[in-house]
């Protein structure tokens, strides 16, 4: 066991970045006793040194720019929690690759558009680059799936992993407040990205669930094969119907290979209200892992802020710093198969919501449509008529996604619909 | 990346052993790309040859005896999955690590008493010694816990770690059955030890609690420390009357570090029944972990049974085949500290159970007693008289369980009790 202290170069002191000084600092002690050797911070770069950053940050050198940060003699890991995924970010983690450092990165964004380009670069030269930051903040998930689970073929991967998210859902539900509402309530609490279609078009999470499912399948990075649809229309009509049938709706990420190829969606579905995934509340972040060994692991914590990110920051550094060098992906980059998405998704139960003409027949040509397409109906319920209308649900038996869009599509011949019919997949977990 | 394969020696052919056998032959290729390396089995010793074991031994070398196996120049990794804390596995313990072994076991008990030996023997000997497998079954907690929050000071740790005591309880309060009558059903259904104490009576899971603290605390292992307090005690009338003021009663486990010194106990609580720990069904585990920076991680999954154990032991064989090496404890067990037990613990709410002699100024006088303690009421209820007899329920606000204790010392001299009061810690999640 090396005495020597693994440096530090952070390029990035935002509220991540803030974070991970804090805990070096604090911690210096019990770290060194974990790590086996001292962990220090060398070097620092962020655009303005002017700012008050709550935090004493006298004893590092100050690089303005991050490539030099990463080039610097005197560090050992390229700590990058600036965020973005071109630009400095992607050129500095680049420049630490090449300059022989170890990266350790918060950045989901980086590594769903150029993780397998990074890890070819990293494992080339022998060095670690890892992100448990990167993926539902202070929970563990990547050491899970990656170490943890590594025994399993991996059966399915889900996850609630964009806070902001299901904090928004949440709140519609408990306060029974529509989407716009409470979309710019977060938006003036600071919840959400600068640009909020990261968070609510479900970018962010696909980027993440997009990691996972590398990870999960050995594959490489697909993101621009992750079917998604961010929650902007999720009716507080659909979340309190929903409920009265047992579910939530959750923007849930799901990951499987199938011998149909592989499946990722980050969408809103339904789960059952009593499940651990239904119970989920504000903005922790849930995943579930599913082994076929194991069963179903389910990790559930915060998924952002200070001291969580920079908790798992501080892991993947502690890692490195013991010696631990495994694949970013789990298997070597060079061996990730290219991924095969599945051209349609695993059956799955709907939930169908329609408002019928309130005229004889009506139903009945619904139920024809659906039949015809192969569907069969699991629950029905005809709401109280809201003047000539009548607002009808349906939970169908498990259908194929294509079939339930067939029907759909032949319910406007019939005549009885009133406005457009939802439908949104009931994910069995 | 050496190709060279990673040779294990198995001890023990029950449920966990041929379950490890399956994995190792099922995904050779999977395991072989994640670990960098082939992962073999050498040889395999148990004590009767003949049993029929639902799996393929042909190719392995066979030994009766466990330490011979240990001592085997072709074995790389010596995986005990024997059980018992004295004896063969103990010494077959020793011996692989004498022979420059490392060594991957499932035995709680062994390393409950003998962890600290077994841990600096490995250590001064640079080998790996790791037990993912004795705690919580399949969930990688020792990992999130050693490594994944290797950057928080802990704070403290909860669990629900011995499925069988909450497969008891929870049926005992969904069928509304007497603790005898579903302790026997699970004594016929296998769910408990050859010596159910070990299960009932919280030993099993005092031994988890106190590997746990020992990483969470950096404390040398101190199972004689824990407070242990089987589920024998529990009532449905608890069950049911902790259901009706919002807990669930749960065998959990506790420890946390306080200036009072060091706090493990292993007894029954309760917990409000709409947490992930009141929530928790059947023989699923629950581990909770908190941390100063990363907040409350919660870790949900099979807490035994073949395949998910299985999974636990291959996590640590993949670990070392990667070339992850970390001291037991996670840190030198060398520097472990002594735990200093807390003479006390925590303040906590109380749940108190009595039945009073129906007659004027007897809730009073018992009101008196908790008052003169210093203990406080938070809410009380009187139930419908039983005949002369009025059953009385109290939640107290956070009191110290000595002014807990020497208020129920001083019930009987009220002279207005009927049998004896019960109380139980309310934890708070």
């Amino acid at each position: 066991m090396s005495a020597a202290p693994l440096r530090l170069g952070l390029a990035g002191l935002g509220t991540v970045g803030i974070g991970v000084v804090k805990i070096v600092q604090a911690h210096a002690d019990l770290i060194a006793a974990r790590a086996g050797r001292p962990v220090t911070i060398a070097a620092v770069s962020a655009r303005d040194r002017t700012k008050n950053r709550d935090a004493d940050l006298s004893g590092y050198a100050w690089e303005t720019d991050p490539v030099a940060l990463a080039r610097r003699p005197d560090i050992d890991v390229f700590v990058e929690v600036m965020g973005g995924h071109e630009g400095a970010a992607k050129s500095a983690t680049e420049a630490a690759l090449a300059a022989g450092k170890h990266v350790v990165t918060a950045n989901k964004a980086l590594l769903a558009h150029h993780g397998q380009a990074l890890a070819e670069q990293a494992e080339a030269a022998n060095l670690a680059l890892r992100f448990e930051a990167a993926v539902a903040g202070g929970i563990p998930v990547i050491k899970a799936l990656t170490e943890g689970l590594a025994g399993n073929r991996i059966k399915r991967v889900m996850g609630v992993m964009n806070g902001s998210c299901n904090y928004i859902l949440t709140r519609m539900q408990a306060e029974n407040l529509p989407y716009e509402t409470v979309f710019e309530e977060a938006r003036q609490l600071g919840y959400l990205e600068a640009d909020p279609n990261l968070d609510v078009g479900g970018i962010d999470a696909g980027h993440k669930l997009s990691l996972l499912a590398s990870i999960a399948f050995g594959t490489r990075v697909a993101f621009d094969a992750v079917e998604l649809e961010g929650i902007g229309n999720v009716s507080i009509d659909d979340i309190r119907l929903a409920q009265d049938m047992g579910y939530r709706i959750k923007l849930l990420g799901v990951a499987q290979m199938t011998g149909r190829g592989l499946e990722q969606r980050m969408t809103p579905c339904l789960v059952p209200a009593d499940s651990p995934l239904g119970q989920l509340q504000g903005g922790t972040n849930m995943v579930v892992l599913e082994g076929d060994s194991v069963g179903q692991i389910v990790l559930r914590g915060p998924g952002a802020g200070m001291g969580p990110t920079a908790s798992a920051v501080m892991a993947d550094v502690i890692d490195i710093a013991r010696g631990c060098r495994l694949p970013t992906f789990g298997i070597p980059a060079s061996q990730l198969a290219a991924a095969q998405p599945a051209r349609a998704a695993t059956p799955a139960p709907y939930y169908l919501r329609m408002t019928l003409l309130d005229k004889p027949g009506a139903l009945a040509r619904i139920a024809t449509c659906l039949g015809d397409a192969g569907v069969s109906i699991d629950q029905m319920r005809q709401y109280g008529h809201q003047g000539a209308n009548a607002p009808v649900l349906i939970v169908t038996h498990k259908a194929a996604p294509d079939d339930v869009a067939h029907a759909m599509t032949r319910f406007a011949a019939t005549g009885v619909l009133v406005g457009e019919p939802v439908a949104i997949r009931i994910e069995e977990v």
